[in-house]
């Protein structure tokens, strides 16, 4: 028998609805959502309503670059859904680009904006299709495989959509839970910036505000890859971890257009799942390659006590800020 | 016992031979080609004879774009063949690069050209040595082992002849067959196109012809990366299937330079070969990420109604051109 | 029972010893090492001492192309170290950057330079810290995971210690051998150069001295990309062996920055163990894609007599030196 028989798989299209009605307040809810890098549990629900509304935002992406960005959740990356084979993801999002962050004026027109979950089976002509500002869009999906899938914005350019930061991950554990046991668990989301000084020279909180470069965006030539959203971010505030503990990270590179070769200097992955489903099992890897839109979960012993660096092997990339480190010093 | 061993294997080396004999008529013939991403069950004859011509010929890699390219079978990409592990490929191929089409004066002078297919285990010497203009080149082969295999001209400057359009697929199945059963069969090649508008100023049928922009090329920095070597050729002309259908795409990745993230919006590969090799295994992907002349077969179930985006996740790549659909509405 | 069970590997870790003393004479002693593309079966010894020291020297990287280079053991890249699963390294190296090889006046200035072993599990704080021109660290580890590693010098900038040559390879066996029978066995290592001719003008031998080019580097725009240090090295020195023979190939793509789809022209993978763990075998390959230290075990047949070229099939690579030869006329 197979794990994965379609035939038995619970499909069940239902039409996304539609409405012109407002989420309020909070842009981001559920019980299942994650939203930095360590990891809760998953939640005991069989169903998981999850909302999470898109806006406009100024991010900081490094030190001192604060970027004209587009979010899901209010966050880059959005905030990341967990949850188990099986189970439903109730989903509804607002497009609320058209509503001003406090104390921060508009740098982007409001836009039309959708959702693709590549954890989903569903139409995207249906389902993911782009929502005015002020429209909710609602649908709901069960999850068929475990791994670690991207979501992201797929309404047109969807390049621009992700490399203005409309991106994150699901989660999805096989029925039972995982075949290890581990201390630690983690999420880490690779993405590249494209950022350019506002050639109308608009400035934010007294300094510049960067923009999308959109040529070096076709050219594939980031300015930024970072990890979970700033440069170097996790070496300012390091993932902790003991000596001896299993850690379990799970990865998703988003892209939108480069690969990253994974690796953390120090260790070994001990277990590496390929797209985050322990079916697709390699062991005792050095780095893992990851495409735009591919992840893994890695599981690896800290040996002793030290910092442990994270980085994209492809070190132009690593050099542009893909770097973080798993410390024995961290709290 | 290895299904591969490589001890009874029948390699049996016969010399190519080497004839100032043209080929006329037809630039392509055999009961096992495919010409189009439709892709026919296997032909029963245990050995297949398979005649591929090479032309020089105006393609249009994308609406309006006339391109200068170089052919095998006078299409890009060449005819697949598709056969099965212990069969036989009787090959021969004329260089008819000397040879105007019709109503077409030639845009590349005459040249060498050559077949390099990755399904053989030959001396590339002998089998693979450039042939002039009006001489045919006949060898054969025994097919080892299953996969998806790319064919490509192998003469000097090969990054040329590729980029000029000089490839294709052999389809070599187990000698069982494959151990799932599917609705549709289709097949994808991802290539890239360097093309730039002729310095010298050439048109055709009015417009401007297009040749390759070597600086490009060596850059690895196309201008179109394509399936079937179209921009966008499925989404004006979308593969058909039906909900609840399983779908096995057969999906090569030329480059002659560039990685492919292949995903399917809408749904998850619940099988992929990697090289096309059932022995090659995974589970429930998102994505699938291919070098220069890799492939994969993927199986997927349609789940619903609706219109399923192939895509290049590089983005930067899908908004070159490398964007198929996979529609219920489609006949 | 797990052959890789973490909570049974020897980790002990032992704090790397940091002295005034200078290694004198070779700069690379151990009876585990080897020099060339050909591989010598592993040495008995289960404690392996390794001394490998830096030094800056002219490399040629392509004929003619003279690079201000820097080194593990003074070559490019750095000897290969072999060894099984449960044995010892025990490391010593010298940061002989200081020192000017006979007849060649320094180039670089004298720098920190440090060794990070991804067969190791180790605090890269310790084990890996930067050491100044004159000093030596030494420090030990047991392998406990089968592969082929990268080694290289994890001193800041990262990228221009990799760039400038300081890289290797650690072969580590399965405790028993590896599962299958060859004939020979070969390392080739991918890496790329971005070279300028000295802006300064300084000439070596008559000729220009080539120097890192920054700007190249930063945007993963290389201008040669080679095996075993040389632009088409084992094209003028192929590789030799007899028709009917199977030949494993080691692979290690070190970058530092881009992806390496490795094949060989005239024959098929048989076997490829991802990372170099026999544990992740697949089969029937025609290529194998290799992120930035991503490495491969390959085996193949060489079916009959013949010169089979091994190159990068991203063709852009392959056209800046990364192809070489298996040949039956070689000796
Ligand atoms: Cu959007
Ligand atoms: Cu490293
Ligand atoms: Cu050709
Ligand atoms: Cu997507
Ligand atoms: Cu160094
Ligand atoms: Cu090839
Ligand atoms: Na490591
Ligand atoms: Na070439
Ligand atoms: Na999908
Ligand atoms: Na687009
Ligand atoms: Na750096
Ligand atoms: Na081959
Ligand atoms: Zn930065
Ligand atoms: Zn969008
Ligand atoms: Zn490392
Ligand atoms: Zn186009
Ligand atoms: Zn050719
Ligand atoms: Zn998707
Ligand atoms: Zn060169
Ligand atoms: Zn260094
Ligand atoms: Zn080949």
């Amino acid at each position: 028998t197979d794990a994965y028989d379609t035939s038995k798989m619970d499909l069940k299209p239902i039409a996304a609805k539609l409405t012109q009605e407002r989420h309020k307040g909070a842009f981001a809810s559920g019980d299942s959502l994650n939203l930095t890098a360590l990891l809760k549990p998953v939640d005991p629900a069989p169903v998981k309503t999850v909302q999470l509304d898109t806006t406009h935002k100024i991010i900081e992406i490094a030190p001192g670059v604060k970027f004209s960005g587009w979010t899901f959740g209010d966050q880059v990356p959005g905030p990341a859904i967990r949850a188990r084979v099986g189970e439903r993801i109730r989903f509804s999002m607002t497009n609320r680009s058209d509503e001003a962050a406090p104390g921060i004026s508009l740098t982007a027109a409001p836009m039309m904006h959708s959702m693709d979950f590549h954890a989903a089976m569903v139409s995207p002509q249906d389902k993911y299709r782009s929502v005015a500002p002020g429209q909710t869009i609602e649908f709901e999906f069960t999850l068929n495989y475990p791994g670690v899938f991207m979501y992201h914005c797929g309404t047109p350019m969807i390049l621009e959509h992700i490399a203005s930061g409309m991106y994150g991950a699901v989660i999805v554990e096989p029925r039972g839970g995982y075949p290890t046991k581990v201390d630690r668990e983690y999420l880490v989301v690779q993405s590249e910036f494209y950022a350019k000084p506002d050639p109308e020279g608009r400035k934010v909180d007294g300094g510049p505000l960067y923009v999308l470069d959109n040529e070096r965006l076709r050219a594939a030539q980031p300015t930024h890859t970072v990890f979970n959203g700033s440069h170097n971010g996790m070496v300012r505030n390091p993932l902790p971890a003991k000596a001896g503990e299993r850690v379990r990270l799970f990865v998703l590179n988003v892209g939108p257009s480069k690969t990253s070769s994974f690796h953390v200097v120090g260790t070994i992955f001990d277990r590496v799942w390929l797209e985050g489903n322990p079916d697709n099992q390699m062991r005792g890897m050095q780095t893992v390659l990851l495409g735009s839109s591919n992840s893994a979960i890695m599981e690896m012993v800290i040996p002793e006590n030290g910092s442990y660096i994270m980085v994209d092997h492809h070190f132009a990339n690593a050099s542009q800020g893909a770097i973080g480190l798993i410390s024995t010093e961290s709290k």
